[in-house]
């Protein structure tokens, strides 16, 4: 499956006391590149068939820390899918050395917003998850 | 009309690229404090009323850095209520040393949920947040 | 002086309980904005020539909530140079509706990182601050 | 080993488009009950000794979502000292249920903050991160 990149400048508002990008502001690189994963469908695309996407873990290794000024490439990937869970790996590397900030791996489910019940990953939700429909 | 007073402590993730407390999260220490100010009602009565309690203006000075450490005291009070508008001073200050590190007013408007309109500060609503009912 | 223009998209984690950009996140959008307006000087320039850059005052309108989805055009200028501070205008429209979320005016004054004394905007903090030297 | 407890009441601005607490802010609150659980040290004790501590993974189950008005317990436990790596556990309890909202295992690396490189977690260091000496 393929693999999306989304470009992130670390400003002097992601850094904390030791001048790294603190560890939960990685989780909204995350985040931020998940949304742009899907860019092509709207936001309320999910919402208007009722499914809530879900995170049920997140395996993080900080490896190298990145620093003021430092461009950031997320690339983001769909690794597997479950029968009720699907997993992203999302690596962060600093464009300028080429080393690897972040790797992780994010697991979700989809609820059916109503019932709050997990769903199976198939049919619609596949297609979309996988982006095979544009 | 009281004042409230709430306690909250620097940690390195409050922190930005100068060491000191970053200019976005004071708003959040602020934030924290009105939430703090009107504890004795649920989260739910302003929306079971219907009311959104919506910033329209945040005017805030900063006046001396809080760093890693410092013991911050939020200190709110409601000081002036419009037709339609009402007005929050509050002010940070550094316990150690008494200064002040932060002083702002903060100014919202209460709409409708429904109708999005706004709505004049009277009867329950001035009641509610003049905390005199309780 | 020139206005620069920065776009942001408003994300699911931009949000809060009213589903509105929250407010404090705003402020993270100004400075993200304000970052851009300089970014044909490297972070470390200003550090180098031993300035820091230090907020004042922020006076913020918040006119008109965004929401999930939105596409944010963030708009810089420097409007006011003073003796020892200048001044930032910053809109925030929303560019599918042309709607202004936001407008605020952001403070600032420069001090030499070593001693924290003021220093007077003239000279070399002039020409990088109103980027006439590029 | 002991455990610490931290509590923290979940406001409007820690919640995301689902309305429940977002993901990356559950970090900033580990971090809080972290820097709750070493109180006894002030911050700049370690930076005196010369130690920085530097998270290299975390690994978060994402349990039952908080939501607004919730009061969340966070305990705080050591649990591993290795040779030159410690874990923490952390427990986000939702008090009013006794839900598990979040359990995550917390991993450090001390680094020298002159060299960078890693320290044996012995002698000072294990006391210290023990809280043996008070």
């Amino acid at each position: 499956m393929d693999i999306s990149s989304t470009e992130i400048k670390v400003r002097g508002y992601h850094l904390d006391v030791y001048q790294h990008v603190n560890n939960a502001r990685y989780l909204e690189f995350l985040e931020e590149a998940r949304w742009n994963h899907y860019q092509d469908y709207p936001p309320s695309y999910f919402v208007d068939k009722g499914w809530g996407v879900i995170i049920v873990n997140i395996n993080i290794n900080y490896k190298f820390p990145a620093v003021l000024g430092d461009t950031l490439d997320v690339q983001t990937s769909l690794i597997k899918i479950g029968k009720s869970s699907i997993t992203f790996q999302q690596e962060i590397e600093i464009k300028e050395s080429n080393k690897i900030a972040v790797s992780a791996e994010v697991t979700f489910v989809i609820i059916n917003l109503k019932t709050n019940k997990i769903l199976p990953i198939e049919g619609d939700i596949e297609e979309v998850l996988t982006r095979t429909k544009k």
